[in-house]
């Protein structure tokens, strides 16, 4: 964590100084905005956190109801999320109070005795290290208060406003601000009034059934069928001895549930399934009682018993596989000729089971991908036609959510003696790890993310996949740290120059690079970073060295990797590092030891992967994506 | 982190309940307290958190200044720190902010021009990882600020009572309120008006110059002459190269710096030694300015330079080691015949530089020590010949870290030329590392720790010093998770059974041993937890299994390791434990294979090793510590 470079921080570093619209920020809601979320969820909340970082933009994000969510709904947290949550600087408070998983269990019917259920299996749940982040449970409630914590001590100081329901909404073809939304009121004096609010991006985040996907006129194609489930998040003594373990149960009647322990040691979540329901059943099953979920519950666990003290939460809920035909407002005809003004985001673009327990997960990444990205075309630094890497990037990856979640609930639906292997459910458990974690998403080539020419050098870091952290050391202080972790999602790129073999001083090809990007007028650094702008703002440009950090002498380190920052042009000590020889960066990730770039987006994706000679491919990379902001130093 | 059995809890579990005095504690300082704890430094705010946690108890703590420390001040946090912070719930947020320290450098004139200062020596903080926790740099105003959000966040939602200077106190033989205390306002409308509290006890954390010290006729004895210290935390741009690594610097000319890197990556504080100075100097040398104090740097530093931009805080100050004769108001010859009714902790009992970072840090044990203490007494838990373990506990330790602080400062002061090795300050800052680290202490047997007879079944847990945690794997949900940190310092001891070879389910020592804790009228359980009390309630009973977790089966586990709590009785699953086969704690902690008893202090200190088999020795233990608090069964 960094601060202190503004002059001396005497409460906690994590509240940054109020700027722009955060300085006199009205506390209601004004007539125009720049931005419009309709919905507090994960999918609206994470993309108002990421908006917040921006000073110059009003970001709005409005909800139906009177205040913050209090109880239930989603809970699983992939490890993908946590490695968001640590961007946005609460993963290690939220660890400390969830449920973390480390291990599912199957239950299956004793083949002996087929009313009564035995563990066949214990899964580890991450096999092979896929992430240095774990996978917990935790209430959707406490992962949207951090956001909101996020949000109100950003530099705009943003807070939800509650009490709004969406209505409709009209996009005009021209002015500064097209989209036109109404509201209405739902709670106090002005309960059942209109308000009319206009802006310039509007995102509907406003779950499964979603006014505003109807709004602008996506369809969503998928199941005709709906899946039931009873839901409760209970306090119950039983003598069940896996009910602190994730588990998979299956009961020779054929009916299963999923067990989530939760946080805090004791309370834990059941998802009864209920079975198959018509398109006619009218809801009819939703008249299911608690009373009624907790003695199937009985009846699959047997012979273990459910003595349900206290029932915090319960619900019955149908859910078909179903997914909209596109994220944004641009019909298939209209791509290429405009660009998108209104976008939707997680439930309201894919619904789908629980039983992956990946809804707010993959909910979070759409609106992490696309909250930047309108950061960007608003504060002027990109062109519009970014936006239209929203719905390319994010649509495909729901499909493969559904796909993956049909497959994984069938088989957690099917009953032992069908399976065509006795192991498959937890063989696929195992195998398909990656997926559930939250790190199979690897986005296409496209203006945003470039081809695998120099795959090469960094075999460790796919192009179109999330940068995957690794320790180094830092040279100032010798400090063990994981160098993704310095990634904050503060909207900044990551330029990740990996040295060849001279040390600092030596003529290198890495020295080349820097001497480059510090000073040539196509330097990304140079081309793009607004005149007055301390050069780390739009770009933050780190080197990790070959040799141990302590035969690097600081002082001969090229000045672009210790850049004079803030009003006191103090040197940022912390974007130098050294691999570590007991655990060397370039063998865990693959780099050539003649080094390499890798540039890595602000939504932690890599872009791309470069020879350090490649300078005109780099300067070409940001030419695309970003407007020039500086007029170029005269050679 | 435990939560939920008393009903769900939607908003952040380290949110306790009010309780107790909490419900309806007046926000004005009452006439008559419980304890009155006089200042809101280190020793004064983590006595206070400590009694927040007991909700029958009134406890105000109050100090001079309108307001929360903004600045300056002391920033070491020895490792033993964070593991108490640990303890009370905030160590992964300060770590997150703090400034961690992994290596120390040395500078020491060149010896071909002694004009210029070169780098002699690196060394490894803590080579010997004599702890899972870091050394960490932070300002002691954060450190205030979360033992104030525990304190807020307890039963009693204490806050501390700015603006009350300690004027005088008088002890009356008898009454409820012994101690009447004369404060005097020193802000608002009632500025230098005088204010008479009666308090049971009362705790002078009150500083240096401690006016409750001299209340009570302490004094202190040491050194005559001061030593002077020009201090300032500063932004700065330099071209030292070891700016963000900590360093003891000794130039040419005899002068000489400690550097200590701070939080948030561009702060940094330097110590320049200013000398002797004689007892009649009438604090001439506090007229030192900062300008002379950077140039005096500047001098040190030779050939870099500091260009200092801008200085957050300086101070020019006078210490002399000294330590006071004793930490409460019993005179020598009362001993045994009165209990103290007033205590003194912190700088009011041991000043001493600041060469070795370790004044917050004792005295925050101070305070450790001290709160738990006063709330068994004042709960009616024990006798109160218990306060008089404490400045028989904690004078020692001063004199001990005294003794050392002399030892280092007079090291780094000397000069080269003059020292028997040329790297003896190196090696002594490697050899001592346990000290300075703060895991030296190790208390005599008394009341509250018991001898070393039976040392041999756990030789890596000494009796009398802090319980070192290691890893085990959480039975219940396959966790792993460090045993000693479940430790919270909520005021309860704690019982480890390390289990002999059998497993649960198989006749063993240890299955004797739970049914005897259990269900014996002499089992302190039985014996000391209150009518209508959760049985937790003074112990923390866990176990911990010498096979791996997977072969334990929790349906055969004792009842005294899964015990009922809360008003549902929920089951309490995260007391049984199972070694991990690849990190045996049993061979970690040199634990015997016939398994034994561990018994740990609220403070965290081991007060006794016992063999499974001695329950009357267990028993005898608490009856000297406990009072009984339930009419035994009848057998």
């Amino acid at each position: 964590m960094q601060f202190h470079h503004h002059g001396y921080v005497s409460t906690d570093p994590r509240v940054q100084p109020a700027a722009g619209v955060g300085i006199d920020r009205p506390a209601e809601l004004p007539d125009t905005v720049d931005v419009l979320i309709v919905g507090t969820g994960p999918a609206g909340m994470i993309a108002a956190a990421q908006l917040s970082q921006f000073p110059g933009i009003t970001t709005r994000i409005v909800e139906r109801r009177g205040g913050r969510l209090a109880i239930g709904q989603a809970d699983g947290i992939q490890a993908r999320s946590v490695e968001t949550f640590q961007a946005f600087g609460f993963a290690e408070r939220i660890i400390a109070e969830a449920y973390r998983i480390t291990e599912m269990a199957f239950w299956k019917p004793d083949p002996d005795d087929s009313s009564r259920i035995i563990r066949t299996a214990r899964a580890n749940d991450d096999p092979t290290g896929i992430s240095e982040f774990p996978h917990l449970i935790v209430n959707q409630a406490r992962v949207l208060d951090y956001f909101a914590e996020v949000m109100e001590n950003s530099p705009t100081r943003m807070t939800p406003d509650y009490g709004f329901e969406f209505r409709s909404l009209t996009v005009a073809d021209e002015g500064e601000y097209p989209v036109t939304v109404t509201l209405v009121h739902t709670t106090g004096e002005l309960m059942g009034q209109e308000r009319t609010v206009h802006a310039r991006y509007v995102v509907g985040a406003d779950g499964a059934r979603s006014g505003v996907r109807q709004a602008i006129g996506c369809t969503m194609a998928g199941d005709q069928a709906f899946h039931a489930w009873g839901v409760m998040d209970v306090l119950a003594v039983t003598d069940f001895p896996d009910i602190r373990t994730k588990c998979a149960i299956q009961s020779g009647s054929g009916g299963n549930i999923l067990l989530i322990p939760r946080e805090g040691g004791y309370l834990f979540r059941m998802y009864v399934d209920l079975g198959e329901v018509s398109g006619d059943d009218n809801g009819a099953v939703r008249k299911t009682t608690i009373d009624e979920i907790i003695a199937t519950a009985n009846g699959i666990l047997s012979p273990y018993t459910l003595d349900v003290k206290n029932v915090a939460w319960h619900s019955v809920y149908e859910v078909a596989h179903r997914l909209t035909d596109r994220f944004d407002d641009v019909l298939p005809d209209d791509v290429g000729t405009r660009t998108p003004r209104v976008f939707i985001a997680g439930d309201a673009c894919h619904t789908h089971s629980a039983k992956a327990g990946q809804g707010m997960n993959v909910s979070m990444q759409d609106g992490f991908n696309l909250g930047w990205k309108l950061g960007y075309v608003l504060d002027g630094r990109s062109p519009e036609s970014l936006l239209s890497t929203y719905s390319a990037e994010r649509q495909v990856i729901a499909k493969n959510l559904i796909d993956f979640d049909k497959q994984w609930s069938t088989l957690m639906a099917t009953k032992p003696e069908d399976l065509a292997d006795p192991s498959e459910l937890e063989d696929f458990y195992t195998r398909t790890a990656e997926f559930p974690a939250g790190f199979m998403t690897q986005y296409p080539p496209s203006m945003l993310i470039g081809d695998a020419t120099h795959q090469d050098l960094a075999t460790g870091f796919p192009v179109g996949k999330r940068f995957k952290s690794a320790p180094v050391i830092r040279v100032a202080d010798g400090n063990s740290v994981q160098l993704g972790h310095h990634h904050r999602a503060d909207g900044r790129w990551r330029l990740y120059a990996f040295a060849d073999a001279g040390a600092p001083g030596e003529r290198s090809a890495l020295a080349e690079w820097a001497e480059w990007l510090q000073s040539s007028p196509d330097s990304p650094l140079v081309a793009h970073t607004p005149e007055g702008s301390d050069i780390d703002s739009i770009f933050d440009v780190k080197v990790v060295y070959q040799q141990a950090h302590s035969a690097i002498d600081i002082g001969q380190v090229p000045e672009a990797f210790l850049p004079a920052t803030g009003p006191y042009s103090l040197t940022d000590y912390e974007k130098v590092y050294a691999a570590n020889p007991e655990d060397d960066f370039f063998e865990q990730r693959g780099i050539d030891r003649a080094g390499a770039v890798v540039i890595v987006r602000p939504d932690q994706y890599v872009a791309g992967v470069l020879p350090l000679a490649a300078t005109a491919d780099l300067a070409l990379f940001f030419r695309q994506i970003l407007l020039p902001a500086r007029v170029p130093v005269t050679p």
